[in-house]
């Protein structure tokens, strides 16, 4: 037994909330969440729909959410790491790409978890992963593009960054996308539409939980920052560390020796 | 009498192209378009639909589209601009953020047109533009948001991009999305999603031609790069200037000052 139909029933009433999305009400701010940033509305109401619906089924579990930070609902394992949108600036100003995320973990750190979904509220995009059984689109098993031209796509630029971090990763790819959802990214990393992906911000085990098995899974990796370690992250309510992630393992070598040669930025 | 119904039955038969958005089928590459793309599977598909419907409902007029450069079906005007897919490359790769986009003139520069329409061809988000008469989305009056933290898009970043062109745009917003459809970029500063969209390199009248009536008749702006001066552009095949566009034309002096008070990179 898998709880993705779980998952799945969540996603049914999460993209509901889409309707939201752009409109002045989805902004209404609350108080600041464990993560340091404003909850809004529809955050908020994403997260009601997950503690009222692990309650009603009666599930024991703990949840670590960007919401709520841990809630124990009577015992520690399994524990749901959740982000009810991920993406959260673009739901609420209208730009369609976010996501709700979920994922199952039965130890602290991130290389205990065992299954993943990915909803894009945008275009109903539904992934999710199962460790060792693979990662599947819209309940098919997921067709890895491969195509010559490569695109990076970086998430986390901002004010303070600095332009000598980007140099290199804009001179090694033929486009660059920023799209402002982790999970999605990855979750198209998974897919082949994007092949590196970049998180130069430290990271928050929330946003990429479950894209980060759905993209292991189907032969994609995430790296520590300017290395070719695989990232195991603690699952907490810290930010980590920043890191990469490829579509396709395979090209660790070439990508790392492309794109970090001149030194680690 | 407007085109608009006829622009959504074609925006109807476009739509059901996304099935191969993301597959190796959409991929498929055909001769090199008038403006020196290849055209794949998805782009040729999308024109000849279009090109069907003209014919079978005996409209008089001129097409330029992408894919064929000038059409002539009986009479030059109205003239139609078409880019059957922009956001080529996104579709191509599965990243769900393309669209149709079409515009009517009644002359060779882009201030003679009076109709334009894009649908979102991941999520059917369908903006429609009547000169003078205003910009709806999903048929209804567009409602602009207004929110405080400042989002620039970015189209364009390449392998060949100078990052001193980025660097006064990086530290002057508060997020950089670079999505890769100019048409849906435009048409999301119309709805406030955005408040700054960049075209960095020479654009094409038939990415923008739609989007730049859309975000126009919403109270934004298109200006020429680094200048206050509206922009208005040939319509033809060639590759004209970059541009900056913004949400709201109240913010023109504010967002220049922002932007080039340090001089036009």
């Amino acid at each position: 037994m898998t709880y993705i139909d779980f998952f799945k029933e969540l996603g049914k009433q999460i993209i509901a909330l889409n309707r939201y999305f752009g409109n002045k009400i989805a902004s209404q701010e609350f108080e600041t969440n464990p993560f340091g940033d404003v909850s809004v509305f529809i955050d908020k109401k994403a997260q009601e729909i997950i503690v009222e619906s692990i309650i009603k089924q009666s599930i024991k579990c703990s949840l670590l959410s960007e919401e709520s930070g841990f809630m124990d609902f009577g015992q520690k394992y399994p524990l749901f790491i959740v982000d009810p949108i991920d993406g959260s600036l673009n739901a609420k100003r209208g730009i369609p790409y976010s996501a709700f995320s979920i994922a199952l973990a039965y130890s602290q750190t991130s290389d205990s978890m065992t299954e993943a979904y990915v909803l894009n509220l945008s275009n109903s995009d539904e992934f999710f992963a199962i460790k060792d059984k693979g990662t599947f689109l819209n309940n098919e098993p997921i067709q890895k593009l491969s195509i010559a031209s490569e695109i990076a796509s970086i998430e986390g630029i901002k004010r303070q960054t600095s332009l000598d971090d980007l140099k290199n990763i804009f001179k090694s790819f033929h486009r660059i996308r920023s799209m402002g959802s982790v999970a999605l990214d990855l979750c198209y990393l998974g897919l082949g539409s994007i092949d590196v992906f970049f998180h130069i911000q430290p990271s928050r085990i929330i946003d990429y939980a479950a894209a980060k098995l759905i993209i292991e899974e189907t032969g994609g990796g995430v790296f520590e920052w300017g290395s070719k370690t695989p990232y195991i992250a603690p699952i907490d309510t810290s930010k980590d560390k920043p890191f990469w992630a490829l579509s396709d393992i395979k090209k660790l070598d070439y990508f790392y020796n492309k794109i970090y040669s001149g030194g680690v930025v």
